[in-house]
């Protein structure tokens, strides 16, 4: 047995999770690891807070100085944000302690320079929680898909918009009205911008498309759309045409080496993609490897217990595993988001306008070029299917039409989309 | 750079694939593990057989004694069975080699003692492959869930079965038309009994169970039930109750080092259940865990590509990753295959007879004191619901209907039945 000194950085949900698991599990770890890991040093902001765990007031300093000094090999950082958590996770990196952090703006934005500084310093950082919770992920990529070239990695990354876009598809309201209830039971942030525009996601997929490609894209050159715009009525729309809207990561790089294209933003999956189904807070990523094929892992992304169970493997892991590889070989070009190119949805809100009937409709946007696949309506709104999309069609569609831009919603659509090709696809992976 | 040689046993899709696998993802492995490969011998047992691998032929031998003498660290086995695959990878492992295998029947039968004999030798048995193909399930259960005490698994296991179940769904076709379109193209075996009787489900899952519960369970005495008895009627019922059924093979212990029960054989699955929309060929194994939650894989089941994926990671981990730990402590007790409690589907093929209002039938059952939660009818069969199941409920059925026990189907539900639950639970997990 080996008895392993750990300080905590926060005591909140991640951090009292961290603690309580570490008790709960101890027996566990021992006969599978051999390691007793003993928190020995706790930071927090307020000293006389009310906690959710018991018997830690002698551990509890706010000084972190202090932490370091309490015997530890191993800081685990729980406070998240990139100040003052990097000044915090650097200091231990230097002092030659392993990191175990759940922070993913921080690992987004300064994860290259951290794990060169621990590389440097002979040490690890290892961030699995940063990135879906407790679903494995990014362990999965550096151990068990390390032999396969990923071409493709896309995410439902953020639990509070699934829970947001489930219960608008399910219950038909409003995104304003879930939201508030969402804000009220204490699902989402009294600011939501974090999550329901986007920025969270954005953070996640850089973290993966860094450890996947190899390549480190700045998070503010991402692209980023977020879900205000959903109505219940387009989501009525989508599925009446057999489809799912989801807050969809996308991460693609065309060759090894290769240039890469990120996007985070509403995206429609047919029904029969394995990502179509994760519904509520469940996170998930499918994986796109030259061997493999396709694996996709889905889990809880959030909350206490999952992010503290990726933080405990962390833990035993950083004493067990190879040191993962350091991130990057070079800077890969980024690509502009795929805008042109590919399948779309394009939705119309009518407000008081006639709905046009969707077979006229498809013979007026055929007869003005575009290939539109399926089209449907609703009590005042219509949406259709185009197997190509080119931004100018925008314009095209809104002469046509006589609509205003305001009007026209466009989403790009991932998966297989057409039954006939659905078919040969199944086949064709026996 | 350290080279390392191998001896493959068998080159047909698996043999074959691993082959190409090494051969394409060389530049791979050797920028990311620092290993080379090198298949310096390939047991075969024909020797002028026509191959989709070129260039092995002074490399093939039909004789197990000349592979070990090639300077081989590492025996790859994908002869597939039990002899003389078993006899081999004794020898491999007695002479002092690693052993990779994707042998479910092998590790299903006999892991155990393979186990501790590669133990005793100071070398390492790796059966990712066995298992879900291409989906790191072993690895994600060693390494990734080490700290959780695992209470249930559910695993959709065998992609034949899947395939078959999905093409009658969507198709309405019956079992004997798609198993022999399925025969035709080579996706399904001449003598398909291993996988539509369960047997192939019933391997992986002992191996599952092995990893997870660290018990053995012998193969003999796991509850299996195939998928001969389905029709597209029955599917048609489930559907509209808004249900889906699998070949689902599940393993469930109560309490640490407590008793486990195992089973293998159809299943409904309400649709929001992660596994329901699982389809055709694709594999998928739900964990659950004490402090993680829920997580799934998903991924493509067999195949050439997907299971030499597999093959080529446990090749790198051998020299990567620590040695598992030895698969088990004691034995449990094996409870038979959760029979009564729980709810249950029933459906009644009603041939010629009339098809009963499905409220009367209601009325009726709850008459002599079962508890429908729902009930649909369809042309020539009647399905409901029963909210607990009791094994002598169906004699009380027959003789309150008046049926043969020939006509009355009866299957167990997994996961979330009620939509006021499902909400709830829904909630539970933000």
């Amino acid at each position: 047995m080996k008895r392993i000194g750990v300080g905590l950085l926060g005591l909140g949900t991640v951090g009292g999770g961290v603690y309580k698991a570490l008790q709960s599990q101890e027996d566990v770890i021992l006969k599978r690891t051999e390691n007793l890991f003993e928190v020995r040093s706790i930071l927090v902001k307020e000293k006389q807070k009310e906690r959710s765990v018991n018997g830690v007031q002698s551990l509890i300093t706010t000084d972190f100085g202090r932490v370091l000094e309490a015997g530890v090999q191993v800081v685990v950082e729980a406070i998240g944000g990139t100040e003052p958590a990097r000044t915090y996770v650097e200091r231990a990196l230097k002092a030659g302690c392993h990191v175990v952090t759940a922070n993913k703006e921080l690992m987004a934005k300064h994860g290259v320079q951290l794990e060169r500084l621990a590389r440097s310093r002979k040490v690890q950082i290892l961030y699995e929680a940063s990135v879906g919770g407790g679903i494995p992920v990014l362990g999965t990529m550096g151990h068990f898909l390390k032999t396969n070239r990923l071409h493709r990695i896309s995410g439902i990354l953020n639990g509070t918009t699934n829970y947001i876009l489930t219960r608008m598809s399910r219950e038909g309201a409003s995104f304003e009205k879930v939201l508030a209830e969402a804000q009220q039971k204490g699902y989402a942030e009294a600011d939501p911008a974090a999550d329901v525009d986007g920025f969270d996601a954005v953070y996640k997929l850089a973290i993966l498309c860094r450890l996947a490609f190899e390549t480190d894209v700045p998070v503010r050159q991402i692209f980023r759309e977020g879900i205000r715009d959903i109505t219940p009525e387009e989501l009525e729309l989508v599925r009446k045409l057999g489809y799912a809207v989801k807050l969809l990561a996308t991460g693609e790089q065309y060759g090894e080496k290769g240039p890469v294209s990120l996007r985070v933003g509403p995206t429609l999956l047919p029904l029969s993609h394995p990502l179509a189904s994760v519904d509520g807070v469940y996170n998930a990523v499918h994986l796109e490897g030259d061997v493999v094929g396709d694996v996709t892992l889905v889990g809880r992304g959030a909350g206490e217990k999952p992010t503290a169970s990726a933080v405990v493997e962390d833990l035993c892991n950083l004493f067990r595993l190879p040191p993962p590889r350091l991130p990057l070989s070079e800077d890969s070009l980024l690509l502009p988001a795929g805008e042109a190119g590919g399948s779309r949805f394009i939705c119309m809100r009518l407000g008081n306008r006639e709905v046009p009937d969707p077979e006229q409709l498809c013979q007026r946007l055929e007869g003005i070029g575009l290939e539109v696949v399926d089209a449907v309506s609703s009590r005042d709104g219509v949406a259709f299917i185009l197997r190509r999309w080119d931004p100018s069609y925008t314009s095209m569609v809104m002469t046509e039409l006589g609509l205003e831009k305001s009007r026209i919603i466009s989403r790009p659509i991932r998966g297989i989309i057409f039954d006939q090709e659905r078919q040969s696809e199944m086949e064709r992976v026996v």
